[in-house]
Formats: structure tokens, sequence, C-alpha cells
């Protein structure tokens, strides 16, 4: 008993401290905002950080704001004058024609990384960002922006960060599933269309604006807004007859953004490589799902 | 001393409590996707957590196997055999004709929020949907299911979840900035336009799919794929004459996916009234950026 309070002081120490490090041991994850991430899967060997891990994205995980009304009204636009809107009606049989040949075209589109190194006219791509810019996207905030790379040493600039982060994608993140194929695994990092296209877009989503008073501003859902424009871009190439396969180089948003010389606001969201398809040119023989697989009506 | 002894056994259990209530307290916020945001902002009275935490979504997280090529390529697709490809080509002034006249379309489309209860031919919404469904996604794995609901009963129950959760975002969730204006805050939580428009789109993202040995299989870039997916339907219903305006409810997801019955892997993404604009349908006076605002040259 005496024995017992001689050490009682010494027994209370250690507790405190277990209380100390079971605190800090399991807060630590919370403060990294891949945290849930990194604890759902095993730390890899040789695993490299996001280079911008500093640009958090509060697409999806934001709660304040994030509701649906923010995609129409913000501050400096709820004493907006609202205008009457009446677009074109199209009778039924004119509409039920004019989403089936839509449907037609849009059905035509497939990815395409044999592209060909023909001319594009400037204006039709011109269009073709101008249509992408027609999103939804919210609040309003068109959070944005389309580099389109035309230049040969660029584009080239562009290809050799592309493969080389590819490569180490490969190499040390794939995991074992993958290492057994190396040949298979070359073919993936080598994407001579960088060279070739014409054109490559590569967008950006603005992550953040920055206020007059220099506070950031949040761009609610701008990775979806800049996605769905994406889509309408897609629909516009394909209207033209032009090709692309929508990419989403893993990791080369750093150093592409510094190469391009954008804010570090903007993050690398697609890099799509466009012009007319090679003569060549061959797709995987995919099938879509059909209807009932997609749509449940109710 | 002798005091002391007596009280030591129950020092031990007060410290030991301190211990397990710090520890639970502290790893609460880990077990959920969000508890990196939570620690970013100020925990508020009478947060409420999402019910559907367990539905991790890895979408942009993800580093194993998220890297470009994805998008294209997966174990069942690599032995697919390759078909030529060459779809049709238009001369370089019919190509600059369309995309201008493509862009006038898609430059008309705005969100609308005054839908007329006019019926629309669910022929049209069928193949609106074929069209969403052709949409490039990562290794085409098409995570997407469009929930057409046109039963009145159905879009009633919707309206009063939107509606609830919607007061209690503002309530809870919008911060001081917001609570001054209650009378505005009104408005933004009445959705009269999920009674009235003939069709609610809600669309929902299939996070992972499973694999006939029942093992989770990942959807890379699936919130990504959907959204580009929303973009060409989009595109599509502003082609036939059809309005919508694009929202993304917060916190409902997981009440309407019971509601709809969808499986726990299928997140809600958007939530789209489809219709005609209401004869008197207003709109903000909103302008567009300017190309160059949004296009970079290089």
């Amino acid at each position: 008993m005496a024995l017992l309070s001689v050490l009682t002081p010494v027994l209370v120490l250690v507790l405190c401290l277990v209380v100390g490090i079971l605190f800090l041991k399991s807060r630590a994850p919370e403060t990294s905002p891949r945290g849930a991430d990194q604890a759902k899967e095993p730390a890899k060997k040789d695993f490299r950080p996001w280079v911008d891990q500093d640009l958090h994205d509060d697409t999806e995980i934001t709660t304040e704001g994030g509701d649906e009304d923010e995609w129409v009204e913000q501050d400096e636009e709820k004493d907006l004058a609202h205008v009457p809107y009446s677009p074109r009606r199209y009778p039924e049989e004119i509409m039920l024609q004019r989403s089936k040949e839509f449907y037609s075209l849009m059905n035509q589109r497939r990815s395409v990384r044999f592209i060909s190194p023909e001319p594009v006219p400037q204006e039709i791509i011109d269009n073709i960002i101008l249509t992408a810019g027609t999103a939804p996207s919210g609040a309003h905030t068109e959070p944005w922006t389309f580099i389109v790379v035309s230049d040969l040493e660029t584009k080239h600039q562009i290809r050799l960060i592309v493969e080389e982060e590819e490569e180490v994608n490969y190499r040390q993140r794939m995991g074992d599933k993958w290492v057994h194929d190396l040949a298979r695994l070359r073919t993936n990092w080598i994407k001579e269309y960088l060279d070739v296209a014409p054109y490559l877009i590569l967008v950006f989503k603005r992550a953040y604006g920055i206020l007059p008073n220099g506070k950031k501003k949040t761009h609610y859902y701008n990775e979806i807004s800049v996605s769905i424009s994406c889509g309408i871009l897609l629909a516009a190439l394909q209207n033209v007859g032009l090709v692309t396969v929508t990419t989403t180089p893993l990791n080369c948003g750093p150093r592409l953004r510094l190469l391009l010389k954008r804010p570090a606001n903007e993050k690398l969201l697609m890099l799509l490589p466009v012009g007319y398809p090679a003569a060549d040119a061959t797709v995987p023989d995919l099938k879509r799902k059909h209807l009932e697989e997609i749509m449940v009506p109710i």
C-alpha cells in the first residue's frame, strides 16, 4: 500500500502521457485534407506527395454555402435585374427529330488517340471554347481557363512532363498489379499525340477567386462546373468533326501550371489533344450501356 | 498519504475514463470523409453529420490508378479489338458554320427556375438520357444512373426532403453572414419547381462498382465523368428547347437515395427539374465572360 502511494505520482504521470500521445496521434490525420484517404490505403513506399497540396479544393467537401442556390445566387448577383426568358420552342415532332439527330451525332463520338497533324482553323477552336463557356457554374463564377496550345515547342515541353510523370506514376504508384506487364505499361506513358495534335487544350479549374479586398472567394463546385463545361466542349468538338481523348494527367498539374505560367488558384483538370482523326485511326471496340442500364423511370 | 492510497484506484479509474473519452472524441471526425473540412471551419452548434459517411468517394483524391490512361484502359478492356474509326468530315467552311450555330444555340441556354407543368413526351427524355450516356468515363465505367421522376407523389416527397434540408442548411450551416437576411433565405429553400416540372432528373454517380468476386471496383474520376455527362445532357436539353436549373442539393443525397431505393454505391450528384419554360419565366440578367477572359492561346 505504501509502495503504491509512493508510485501514485508516477502512475498519474504515465497515464497523462498516454492521454497526450493518444490524443495527438488520433488528431494528426485530421490536419491533412487527404487524411481520410491515407487512412484508407496502406502507405506506399516511394509515395511522392502531390506538389500542390497547398491548393485545397473545396469541391464536394464544403458545407458552408454549398447548397444548390449557390449555383445561381451570390452577393454580387442577388440585386441583378430579372429579365423575361422565352427561348425558341419547337413542335413536338421536331423536338423528337432533333433529340434523335443529336443523340446519333453524339453517339458517334469516341475517344481518339490517333490524331492527324493537319491544321485546324483557330476560329473554329475559338467558337468551341466560347461554347464551353456557356456552361452553368456555381454562383456563375465561370471558374474555367482554357489554355489552347499550338506552339510546337510548348507542346513538346508538355509531352515531356506528361510522359515523365506517367512513367513515375506507373513505376511508383500503380502497385504490384501492374508491374508484371512492363510492355503494356510502356505503351501507356508514350503520348505521341501530344506532339502531333494541332492543338492541346489544357482545362484549368479556378479553385478560388480573389476578391477586390484581396480575400479568397470560394468557387463552390468548381470542379463539377468545369467538368460540365468540358462535356459541352466535347459536344462542340464532335459537332464539327474534330476528335480528342479526355485525359486527366496525374500529378502533372503543378509542373504544367508553371510551364504555362498559370496562377496558383488554377489547377489542371483535363488535357485534350484536338484535331482531325488520323487516316488510320482506330478505337477499342467498346459498347455503351443500354438505356435501361442507365435510366430508371419513376 | 494513506488517504491518497485509498483514492489511488479511483484516480486511476478517472484517468482511464479521460483517456477513453478523449480518444473516442478525437477519433470521431477521422472516420468521416468530411473530417478535414470540419477541421478547417469552427465546429458549429447543431451540426448534422452526413448520413452516408460510409460512402467514401475517391474522386480527385485517389492516386493509385488515377492516371490518364485509366480513362480508356482497364483489365477487361486491354484485350478488346481495335476497329478503324473514320467519322464524318466536313469542309472547313461548314465546320466554321456549324461551330457558330452550335455556339449560338448553347449561348441561349440559361438556368431556369420557372418551369411549365406542360407534359413532355417520354421518348424525347429517353433520347436525351441516351445522349448523356455517350460521355467518356474513366476506364469506360459509365458510372452514371439517371433517375427520371414524373410520378407526382414521388416528386412531392423529393420536394419535401430538399426543402427541409435546404432550410436546415441555411439555418445551421450558412453561417452568420446569411442569418441577417431571413427573408432572402426563405426564398432560397422554397422549390416549387420540384412539384411543377414534368420531370425531375436525379443524376447519381456510381462511386464504385462490384466485381463478380464481390470486391469493390474503383470508378476512377467518377464525379468528373458524370459531370461531363451532365454537360452533354444540358446540351441535349437545350437542343430540343427544354430548360432546367443545375442544382446540387446539399445533404439530401442520402435521404433521396433511400427514397428512390438506390444502392449504397450511388451518390446523388445533381438534381435537374426539366420541362418547357413557364410563359412568364425570368432569369437574372447575367453576362458571360468574353473569350479573352477564359481562353489563353499559346
